[in-house]
C-alpha cells in the first residue's frame, strides 16, 4: 500500500567527461497484510522515505546503465529485503538530457533537454512469480500532411462527418511493450531500435509515404512492424491520441483554399488503443 | 476503437429562471470486429463526430437531470442502436458552476465556478450484460492540522523518517463508488450524501477531531462510513494522494519552531488506493 | 536581481481552534550595484536562500494577520536590513483553505481547498520612496447565461461574425487593485467587499440581470461600481478572457436548439485588459 | 482592446514535398477611442472573429517565410487597413515541427516534434511610430554537470547556504532580442546564429567548458556574445529560472556520496532577468 515518487539525478565521470541521467522513479508496493489499513497497525509499513533512501542509494552504488536494469535493480531489492512485501512494481521515466554539440563536436559537461518522446520502463514482480520487465515512449508527436483519410465507415441520420482521402494525420503516441521475463537484453539498444520501427510504420518509406486507411490501421502497422523486427518483444500496447485538423472554409472570404490552412479541432479527439501479441490478440 | 471527449454545455430555463449543467463526455466504444484495425475495412466503424452528434442531440432532447442518468442514457442509445457495438462505457465530469448569491439571494442567471471536488460518473455496458453505474468525486483537496500521526512502522538500515504523532494530514481524494446495476436512485442526493460522509469521515467530530494513525486507516475509514450509511453503495474505492509537510528546523536561526511553520514536500509524496465492498476485500 | 518563490503553510492555535494560512510568496530585489552580472563579483548578491529564510522566520515571528500586512513586512525589513537593495517587490498568494463545517458546525482543525478566485496581494518600494500596496483577485470564473450580447460592430469583407443579442457571458476574471501608500486598512475586510462588488456589477439584480453591450463594457462597469464603493481604492485593472459558446446548428440533426445546447469555443477567445483610476483613463 | 489567440497550420507543397508550419499567433490591437469599454458603442470594434479571418487569410496568401516576416505583414495589413487601429502587436509562437529522417533520408511529409527551445516573434507598432521588430527563443532547457559555483555572496544572521565551487547549473532559458526597426534580414538563419551563441556561452568549449561564478554572469556572457556575434541585434534580454540541485547526504546511510547522487530543490529556485542593449544598461 506504498507508492511514491521520486526524482533525482544520477551524475557518472569519466575522466573529464560527464555522463548524467535524471531519471523520475514510482515504486509500488503491496504487502501480505493490509493490517495498517484495516486496524492502524503500522508495523509492517515501509514508509515513503525508506523507499526514497532506497532508491537513492541503489543508484549511488549501481548506478544507471539502463532504465530497465535500473528497475529491476529496484525490484529485485524490495523482494530479498522485505519478506512482507507480495508484490512491487517499479516505474522508471528519464528526462530527456542529450550532450550537447557545438559545431559536431559534443561537450564533455553540458546537456541540452530534447522532449521528443519520453523513454519508460516498468519491473514488476509477484513473490514466488517471475519479474516481468516491461518499456516504452510517450509523449511522442508525429505528422503527416499527406496519404491519410478516413472512407467506407458506417453512416446513420447522425452522421455529419464527410469522407476524406486526404486529410493530416496527427497524434501523440504511447507505446508500451513487454519483455517478458528476460533480464540479460541490450535494453538501449533495443529501445533505439524499436523507435525507428515506430516512425517508419508511422511514416512510409522517405520518398513516397503510405496510405494509412484510418489511425487504427496505422496503430495495427506500428504494432507489426515492431513485432516482425524486434524479436525480444511479446506483446506490445500502443495509444494514438489523434488530433484533427479542418481544412479552414474560405469561400466566403473570396478564396479558394486547397488544403493549405488548416485548423486544429480540440474536441472531440479520436483515441485508438490497442494491445497486440505474437499468438493472440487483445484490446485494450 | 472509438473514443472521444466532448465538452459542452446545457442550458434549461424554467421561466426567467435559468438552470446550466457544463459537462466533459468521454464515450469508449468497442466493437465486435476488429476489422478496421486489422485490414483498414472501415465498414463498422462510428466515427468520432457522429459519436459527439449523438451525445450532443441526447442532451438537447432529454437534458440532464443528473450525471448518471446521462450517461444511462448514452449507454442505451449506442446498445440500442448500433448492433455492432460489444461494449460502451460512458464517463461524465462536471464543471462545478454554482448559482451566485448576492446577499444571500440567488442569481436567476448568473453563476460561478467553484472547484471544491469534481463531481463524475461512468456507466457501462457488455452487450448481453448488465448495465453497471458508478459515480465519484475528484480533486478533493482536504487537510486538518492535528489528530494524525504515523508511528510504530517498519524500520531498517534505510529508516530515517522520525516518529510523529501530531503532523499535517493533507491529500487530495478520489472516491468512485458502484450503484451495480440499479438505476433508479435520486442520483443527486445520494451523490451529496456520500459528500459529507467523506468530510465527516476525514475530519471526525467538528470539535475534537478523530486521531488517524496513518493515512491508510482514514481511506479505510472513509470507506467504512459510506458503506454504513449509504446502502445503495456496493464497493467504494478511494485514492488518497497525500502531501507532506515538514516543521522548519529554525534552531540555526536562532528560533524555536512549535509546529507554527511548515513546508509541503513535494516528492516523494505518498498514495494510497484501496476497494472496500460489502462483503469481500480487493486491493487496487 | 535577486528572486524566488517560496511555499509554505504557517499554522496558529488558540486553545483547541487552529486557523491556517498556506501561502505562496515571490521576492523580487534589485541591488545597487549590478557587479555580480557584470563582474562576477558576488559580495553584494543576497542568496535565495537567504530570502526563504528571512520569509519563514518573519512568518513564524510576526504570523500573518493577512497577506498584504505580511507582504509590508516583508518589504520592511529588506529595505531596512540590506543597504544594497535599491528596490524590493513582494508578492503573495494563498491556497484558498476553508474551514470544514459538519452540518453547519465549523471544524476545529479541518479545511478543504476551494479555489474559487485566488487571492493575493503586492507590495514595492524603492529606496527613498513610498511603499505601494497593491491587492487582487484571480483566477475567478464567472458565466451570465443570457443578458449579453455583442452587436453594432465594425465590418467589412473579412467579418463572418453574426451580431448577437442574447449569448453566453463567460470568463475567467483577473483584478488588482492599488491602495496607494496607506497601510493600516482592514485589508481582510475590504478585500471581502470588492470580490462582492465584482461579482454584482458581473452579474447584475439577481431578479433580472443587467444587459452587457460587450465584455469591455462589462469591465467597465465592474471598475466603476469597486471605485464608486470602496473609498480606498485608487487604481483598478481588469483582465477578462472571455470564452465563446456557440449554440450547436442542429438543422442538418433535424432539431431546433432554441440556445440549449452549445459547444464552448477555446480559440481564439478575447481578452480585455482595461485599467481605471479616479481621475485619468489607462489603457493597458 | 482586442486581443486573441490563433492556432493553425499553414502547409505548403513543392512537387511532391510538404513543408508545414504550425504556428500560435496573437493580435493585440488599441483602438483610437475607448467608447465601446465607456459606453458600450460597439461600431470601432473589430470581433476577434475578424481578426482571426484576417490571419488566416494572409497566412493563405502570402505563407509563413519567416515568423518574423509574417508578423510584420499582419502589422501592416492593420495600420493601413484600420484608421481606428492606435497601436498593433503581433505575436507568433512556433510549434517545433521537424522533418522525419529515416536512416538519414529526410521523408518527404513526415515530421516529427522536437520541442528544444520555441522560437518566437513579435512584430509591434504605434501609428505614425516605426514598425518594431523582435525575436526569441523560450522553454530552452540546459545543464552543465561543473564548472559552476557560487561563492563570497553576502552573509547575515539568516544565511544557511554553504558556499560551492562545484554545483550543477541547470536552467529554462527565455531570451528576447530586438532587431529595431530593419525588416529585411534573413530571420531564420540569424535565429539559428543566435541560438547556437546561446548554447555557447552557457556551456563554455566543448573539451573543458568555461567556470561560472553565478548565474548571473552566465546570464551577462550570454548577452555579450551575442552582440558581439550578431550584428542586427539591438537589445537582448535573458532569464534564466534556475533549478537548484542538492547533493543528497548519505552519511546516515553509511555512505559517501561524491556528487553522484542529486535531487533537485523545486522551491525556491531562482530567477535573473536582465537586458543588454549596445550602449546602455537596462534592468528588467
Amino acid at each position: 500500500y506504498g507508492k511514491n515518487t521520486i526524482k533525482f539525478l544520477r551524475l557518472h565521470r569519466e575522466g573529464k567527461k560527464h555522463f548524467v541521467k535524471e531519471v523520475e522513479v514510482c515504486a509500488h508496493l503491496r504487502l501480505t497484510s493490509p493490517q495498517e489499513y484495516l486496524e492502524g497497525n503500522n508495523s509492517l509499513v515501509i514508509p515513503t522515505d525508506t523507499i526514497k533512501n532506497i532508491v537513492l542509494v541503489l543508484a549511488k552504488k549501481n548506478g544507471i546503465p539502463s532504465l530497465e536494469e535500473f528497475a529491476i535493480d529496484i525490484c529485485n531489492h524490495f523482494m530479498t529485503t522485505f519478506c512482507q512485501v507480495a508484490y512491487v512494481k517499479t516505474y522508471v521515466q528519464e528526462v530527456p538530457w542529450q550532450r550537447l554539440h557545438e559545431d559536431g563536436v559534443p561537450h564533455i559537461h553540458s546537456f541540452i533537454c530534447v522532449p521528443d518522446g519520453i523513454r519508460f520502463c516498468e519491473a514488476e514482480q509477484c513473490r514466488n512469480g517471475p519479474l516481468m520487465v516491461f518499456a516504452g515512449i510517450k509523449d511522442l508527436k508525429l505528422m503527416k500532411t499527406t496519404q491519410s483519410g478516413f472512407e467506407g465507415f458506417y453512416k446513420n441520420e447522425h452522421t455529419t462527418l464527410p469522407e476524406r482521402h486526404d486529410r493530416i494525420l496527427c497524434g501523440e503516441l504511447f507505446c508500451k511493450w513487454s519483455y517478458g521475463e528476460c533480464k540479460d537484453f541490450d535494453f538501449n539498444c533495443i529501445w533505439k531500435k524499436i523507435r525507428e520501427c515506430i516512425l517508419e510504420a508511422f511514416a512510409g518509406p522517405p520518398d513516397c509515404g503510405e496510405y494509412s486507411p484510418s489511425y487504427q490501421k496505422t496503430v495495427n502497422c506500428i504494432q507489426m512492424l515492431v513485432l516482425s523486427r524486434v524479436s525480444q518483444v511479446q506483446v506490445i500496447e500502443v495509444v494514438l491520441n489523434n488530433t484533427f485538423y479542418n481544412v479552414v472554409d474560405m469561400k466566403n472570404l473570396g478564396l479558394t483554399n486547397d488544403k493549405e490552412v488548416l485548423v486544429p479541432v480540440e474536441a472531440p479527439y479520436g483515441s485508438c488503443a490497442c494491445t497486440l501479441g505474437r499468438k493472440k490478440f487483445f484490446e485494450a
